[in-house]
């Protein structure tokens, strides 16, 4: 496990040097919203998606932080903070707290982070053409429209304070949170010239352990306190929001979870050694507890 | 003239047919943001960005209205869309009409308004990518970004009731309107393969149509009516918002958008009659009064 902490570590310090190299400054104008982006881009995430890009990347036989490779990462990055801004403002689920700072419509207003998340997604696919994979927008764009992430945020907020059934749950996680994972690992493995066949495998890697990593953050909102989740907890509780163990039970959702994560580590046995990370990552999304 | 209208009216039957091809419907989940989608998309506009790509890219060279000059004429009103349905939130212009109709979050709420947006903003690009064309996706996030429109209405809205500069009302022009027209008909040039030198002499055409668009939206503020526009008339009046004519005067300002448009048709003017629509264009946005 220590050897993985390091591994996410570097992907953290590559894809941070990355996103700082790209990102313009407070002295590019308008000042404002550059410094909106910045202050959102290193409010402390833990470079999870990009982290999934280099890894997939890597056991795909891309050389560690290859160009294309941070690229991608450091455009993950942008585009999941883009959307994190807009969930976070009054209209949507109105929170002032993210990553336990202030969120961009509380620390700046929310005209500019409106338009600092959009920045942010527009930015991101300038970064992402700079590859020259057109592949890997397409992607991108699946996983992040309607039929993907913001098409799981509205069915999200539709749900609100009624009651729901699993099928319902499962639609929201697979879209709002798996389909970006996904997409991550895909990318990855695009980026690598990987065969279809492989990128299959590592597409069902992909939504196992998203759907893991969202059924265990509802066990979280339950389970842990807002000092260390950096967000309010028992947030999802207080709105009526559909969760996994609303439904099931704490039991049952750490149950699924773990069966996700051991599904998940069987689609990428096949890559033996060069799985190491990804199982690693697998891992560790079923049992983070920072 | 009326040679001219016909063609911008085959231009606006083109794009809406692909705009309707291309959109998810009511009946796709979710269906709340997919009718949003198509509420806006289909409230009315003039098309006159993909206009501006189907004419440049047969002054160079295209077929009328070929599958990639379609799909970028699309992207290009979604991606104008997605820009209107932000700012016209409270958080930013707060306006209840646009084009004649309630305006997004009015029609629907502000969470989906912003969703909405966000979502034709990522489908747009998945349509771009299906040209197979990256230097189009590259041109058109430069425009869109911080350092196009997107600044441009950032430093709009700073603006708001504080004295400006007219370099200040140039540079939002430039940036908030001119940026995505010039890119409109850069892109048309780009899908037909134009040479570098055809492109920087079609860039600066669309560089002084914008101005001069943005000039006599300024001066259609002051001189129209509601009725008319569409829109709240003398609405930037009331904003305290910097204008060409507050800062000239409604003669000072004709003549310019005259100059610039004398200056846009020069530009076009070694095409010959293959920049008949171009020029056509460009005296129908100085003369267009509905």
């Amino acid at each position: 496990m220590s050897s993985l902490k390091e591994y996410l570590e570097k992907c953290r310090v590559t894809v941070d040097a990355t996103l700082d190299e790209l990102l313009p400054t407070a002295n590019d104008r308008p000042g404002s919203i550059h410094e909106l982006m910045r202050y959102t881009m290193f409010a402390g995430g833990k470079r999870i998606r990009p982290a999934l890009i280099l890894a997939a990347n890597e056991a795909c036989g891309g050389e560690f932080g290859n160009r294309d490779a941070r690229y991608a990462g450091a455009a993950v990055e942008m585009l999941h903070t883009f959307s994190l801004i807009h969930d976070d403002l009054p209209c949507m689920d109105d929170d002032d707290f993210r990553r336990g700072k202030p969120t961009a419509h509380k620390a700046f207003n929310e005209g500019l982070a409106v338009l600092g998340g959009d920045a942010l997604c527009i930015f991101a696919y300038e970064v992402l053409a700079r590859t020259g994979n057109l592949k890997i927008i397409e992607e991108m764009s699946k996983a992040l429209g309607t039929s993907g992430m913001i098409g799981g945020q509205v069915v999200d907020i539709e749900s609100e304070g009624k009651p729901v059934t699993l099928e319902t749950v499962k639609y929201i996680h697979d879209n709002k949170t798996a389909a970006l994972m996904r997409a991550s690992i895909v990318i990855g493995a695009q980026l690598a010239n990987a065969d279809d066949e492989t990128i299959a495998k590592l597409e069902e890697y992909g939504m196992a352990i998203g759907l893991a990593f969202q059924v265990i953050d509802d066990i979280l909102d339950i389970t842990s306190t807002t000092e260390v989740l950096g967000k309010d907890a028992g947030s999802d509780l207080e709105r009526g929001k559909a969760t996994w163990p609303a439904l099931t039970s704490l039991e049952e959702s750490k149950r699924y979870a773990h069966e996700l994560t051991a599904k998940a580590k069987e689609c990428v046995a096949f890559l033996g050694d060069k799985a190491v990370q990804l199982v690693g990552i697998a891992d560790y999304l079923e049992n983070r507890i920072d």
